[in-house]
C-alpha cells in the first residue's frame, strides 16, 4: 500500500505509481506522496488523466537536472534544454510596460478588467504586424497568455469526440492536451502511441513532411512550423498540400507558428499565406520566443470567420465563448509591452534578438557538423536537431549531461519519431553556446579515441 | 439559411440562432456572422458548446450598455454591473512591478519561464499570508492568472463524468464551465436548469445556505463565500455542516474565496479554517478583488495533499499535471506585484482599498434600505443584493438602466434562484456611488408618486 489511507490504491512498485512518482510532482513533494495520510473521497480519478503516460517532458528534464546538481554540486551546467529565452528585453518594450504600471497607481491610469479577447489596439496591432496582406481582421485575433494555454483552450473548444493527427515528432502539449480532453484513447506501449491519435511521421527522408497519401481523414491536424523540435519550416508547397488535404477531407488545421519570426528563407510565416487557409485553419502564436516574453506571458490565436463546423456554425463564435468563460484576458501589462513590440522601433529591436539566437544556432550547427554528426534545424528556428542513429534518446541525453554538464532534450520526448535524436536549444547566452560547443567537441573527440 | 455556405445550418429565426446572435460575439461581429461566406469542414460542433444557453452574462450586459449608449449618447452611465475595481494600486505594489520590469531589460534582471506552479517565494507568501495557522504548505499552493481560469482548469482536472452541485444563485462560470466540459446534461427550459447539475437553493429564509437534508450526493460542490452575487458569507457553523456533508458523502468542495478579504465579521475567510476541510476541499482565490488586480491577472488554488480520489490517488498530483500542461505560469510581473501585496506594508495599503469599497457598500445599502427595499449583502462583500419580489430581474435591470443610466446585474443571470433580484456592485468611485444612490432614490420616489 502506498497510501496510509483507507482506500484501495495499491499499485505495486513496478506498475504505474513509481512512474508517476518519478514525474514532476516529485520535485516538490518528493517522498511525501508515499507517506501522505489522506482521505479517499468518492470522486473517481478522471480516466483521461489516468491515461497520461508520464510526467510532462520538461519537468522530467528539470528533475534530472536537479539530480545531476546533487551529484555534481559545483558543475557549471549549461541549460540548452527547454527553449527558454535569455536576452534582456529591448528598452522600448520595458519602458512601455513601466509607464503602464506607473499609471495603475494613478486615478487616470488605473485599469481594471480588459476585454477577454484582448485590447482592441492589441488585436489590431497583431493583425497589422503579422497578417498585413492576408486579410485577417482584428476581430479574428484573440489575445492570450501564451500558445500552450491556447492549445488547451482549443481542445476544450473542440471536445473529446474528434479524431486528431499530430506531426511526429512534435511539441508534447498537443498530445498531452488531447489525452486530457479525452480524444486519445488507450496508450499502446509497444508502439509508444495513443490508439486514437494519428502520428504523422516527419523524417528527414521526406523533408520532414508527412505522407498525406497514407494519412486517414483526421478532423483536427496539429501542425507546427517551424517545427519544434526539428526546426524544419514547412515550404510553401508543403503547406499548400496540407491546406488542400484539409479542404478535401474536411479537417481543421491547428497551425502553431510560435517560431515563425525565426524563418530566414521564403517559407511561409503564417498558414494564412496559403490560399484557402482561412476556410480550414486556426493559427496559434506567441510573443514568448519572438519577443522574449516567456516570463511575461502573451500570445494569440487567429480564428477566421469563414471556418465553420459541419453544421455551418462559425468556429470563431464558440472560441469567443471559451475565451469569455474559461479565460479573463491577458495581463494588461503584458499587452502594453506587446504593443510596444509591434511598433516599428520595437520590431526593429526584436529583430536583433532573433538574429542573436540564430547566430547561436549557426555556431552550434557548425560545431556539430564539423564533428561529422547529422544535424538538422538551426536555419529557420533556434533549435538544432541532432541524429544519433540507433541510439536511445534518453541515453544520449544522459551521456551528454553526465560528461559535459549540458542539458539537452531527448528527441523521444517529442514522440516515437524523435527516437535517436536530441534537441539542442540555441536560446542561450553567446558565451554559454561557445562553451557548450567546445564541450561537445571534446566529448565526441574523446569518444572517437 | 443564415450562412451563405454550402452547409446545412438553417436554424429558423425563432430557434437557437437569434439567441446566439444576441450574445457576446455580436459585439464584435454584429451582422457579419449572418453575412459570412464560409466553408463547412467535416468537424462537428462540440455538443457541449451547443448546450450553452446564451451569452456569458457580463458580455450580454455590455451589449445592452452599448445599445443604451446609442440611444442616449450623452448619458452619464454609472457602471455598477461587473464587479470591476476602480481604485489605483498602492505605490508599493506598482513600484515592485516597475523594478521587476526594469530588470527585464538588463542582463542580471532578465527572467524567462518561471515554474508553472508559480515562483517559490510567491507560493510561500500566499501560504503565510492567508493560511498561516491552517497548515497549508507552499507546495499545495498553485499560482495562476485568476480564479475564473482556475475554475476551468479544475473542470479539466475532474473531467466530464461527475455529478456537480452549485449554489443557486452563484457566479455563472461554475455552470458554464461544467457545460463546456460535459457534466451538465440537457438544459430544461421550464426549470431554467441543466438536468445533471444540482442547484442548491440559497435563499434569505435559510440564511443563504442550502438544505443539505434534501441534497443528493454530488461528487463536486462549488461553493462561493462570500457569495457572488448575494454577498452572504457563510458562517462557521454553515461551513462545518458543508465539510461534514462532503465527508459523509465522499464529495469534493471547490471553495471560491475570491471575496474573503471583504469579510468583516468572524465568518471563516478560508474553508481550511474548518477542521477536516483539508481532506475534502480545494480553495480557489484571487488578487483581483483583494488587490485591484482585475487587469493585472493573478490568482491561486490550494489543493491539499490529503485530498484523494476514490482510488487513493492524490488530487494534487493531477492538478499539478494540468498546470504544467495547460498553463505556463502566471506573468512574473504580476507575481512581483503579488509579492509586494503580501508584504506588511502592502497588506496595510490594501486594507484601505477594501475599507473604501466597503464604505461604498454601506452608502448603497443605507440608501436602498431607507427606501424600504429588501437589501442583502454589503456587509461581508462589496455586492448589494436587492430583492424586488415578483418582478423579473431583466425587467428591473432594464428599468433601472433606462431611467437612471445605472448598470446593475439581473439576479437571474446567476441562476433561477436569483430571479427577482438585482446585484449592485460597490466597486465604484465614491462620487459615482453617491450619485447612483441619489438617482435610485429619485427613481423609487417617483414610482411611489
Amino acid at each position: 500500500m502506498y497510501y496510509t489511507s483507507n482506500c484501495s490504491f495499491n499499485f505495486s512498485p513496478n506498475t504505474l505509481l513509481p512512474k508517476m512518482l518519478m514525474n514532476r510532482i516529485s520535485c516538490t513533494l518528493k517522498n511525501d506522496i508515499v507517506r501522505s495520510i489522506g482521505h479517499c473521497t468518492e470522486v473517481p480519478r478522471n480516466v483521461n488523466m489516468e491515461k497520461l503516460q508520464h510526467g510532462y517532458l520538461f519537468p522530467e528534464i528539470e528533475r534530472r537536472e536537479l539530480l545531476h546538481l546533487k551529484k555534481y554540486p559545483h558543475a557549471n551546467v549549461i541549460d540548452l534544454g527547454i527553449g527558454d529565452t535569455t536576452k534582456p528585453l529591448p528598452e522600448i518594450v520595458t519602458s512601455s510596460m513601466v509607464d503602464f504600471v506607473h499609471g495603475l497607481s494613478t486615478a487616470e491610469g488605473y485599469k481594471g478588467y480588459g476585454p477577454e479577447q484582448g485590447e482592441k489596439a492589441m488585436r489590431k496591432a497583431i493583425a497589422d504586424a503579422f497578417y498585413k496582406d492576408l486579410g485577417i481582421k482584428p476581430s479574428e485575433v484573440f489575445v492570450s497568455d501564451g500558445a500552450q494555454c491556447d492549445i488547451s483552450r482549443l481542445q476544450l473548444l473542440m471536445g473529446p469526440n474528434l479524431k486528431i493527427a499530430v506531426q511526429d515528432p512534435s511539441f508534447p502539449a498537443y498530445i498531452d492536451s488531447s489525452v486530457i480532453i479525452g480524444q486519445a484513447g488507450k496508450f499502446v506501449d509497444r508502439a509508444g502511441k495513443y490508439e486514437n491519435i494519428e502520428y504523422l511521421t516527419c523524417r528527414p527522408q521526406t523533408d520532414f513532411f508527412p505522407d498525406l497519401q497514407t494519412t486517414s481523414r483526421p478532423q483536427l491536424i496539429f501542425f507546427c512550423s517551424p517545427n519544434n523540435p526539428t526546426g524544419h519550416a514547412a515550404t510553401r508547397k508543403q503547406l499548400e498540400q496540407l491546406v488542400n488535404f484539409a479542404k478535401v477531407n474536411g479537417s481543421i488545421i491547428i497551425f502553431d507558428a510560435a517560431y515563425s519570426a525565426y524563418i530566414t528563407d521564403d517559407s511561409p510565416k503564417s498558414i494564412f499565406e496559403i490560399s484557402g487557409a482561412r476556410e480550414v485553419a486556426i493559427e496559434v502564436s506567441s510573443f514568448s520566443k519572438f519577443a522574449g516574453f516567456t516570463g511575461v506571458r502573451l500570445g494569440w490565436t487567429v480564428v477566421p470567420e469563414e471556418l465553420l463546423y459541419s453544421n455551418g456554425f462559425p468556429v470563431l463564435h464558440d472560441f469567443n465563448r471559451i475565451m469569455c468563460t474559461c479565460f479573463n484576458g491577458a495581463s494588461r501589462i503584458a499587452q502594453a509591452g506587446g504593443l510596444a513590440c509591434l511598433s516599428p522601433e520595437g520590431l526593429n529591436a526584436l529583430q536583433s534578438l532573433v538574429d542573436y539566437y540564430m547566430e547561436n544556432a549557426r555556431i552550434l550547427v557548425n560545431a556539430l557538423t564539423s564533428l561529422g554528426l547529422i544535424v538538422y534545424g538551426g536555419k529557420n528556428a533556434p533549435y538544432v536537431w541532432v541524429h544519433f542513429p540507433g541510439s536511445n534518446s534518453w541515453n544520449v541525453f544522459a551521456e551528454v549531461l553526465e560528461k559535459t554538464h549540458i542539458i539537452t532534450v531527448p528527441g523521444s520526448g517529442f514522440g516515437p519519431g524523435g527516437e535517436g535524436y536530441i534537441r539542442i536549444s540555441a536560446f542561450g547566452q553567446r558565451d554559454s553556446i561557445i562553451e557548450a560547443s567546445k564541450r561537445l567537441k571534446n566529448l565526441l573527440y574523446q569518444k572517437e579515441l
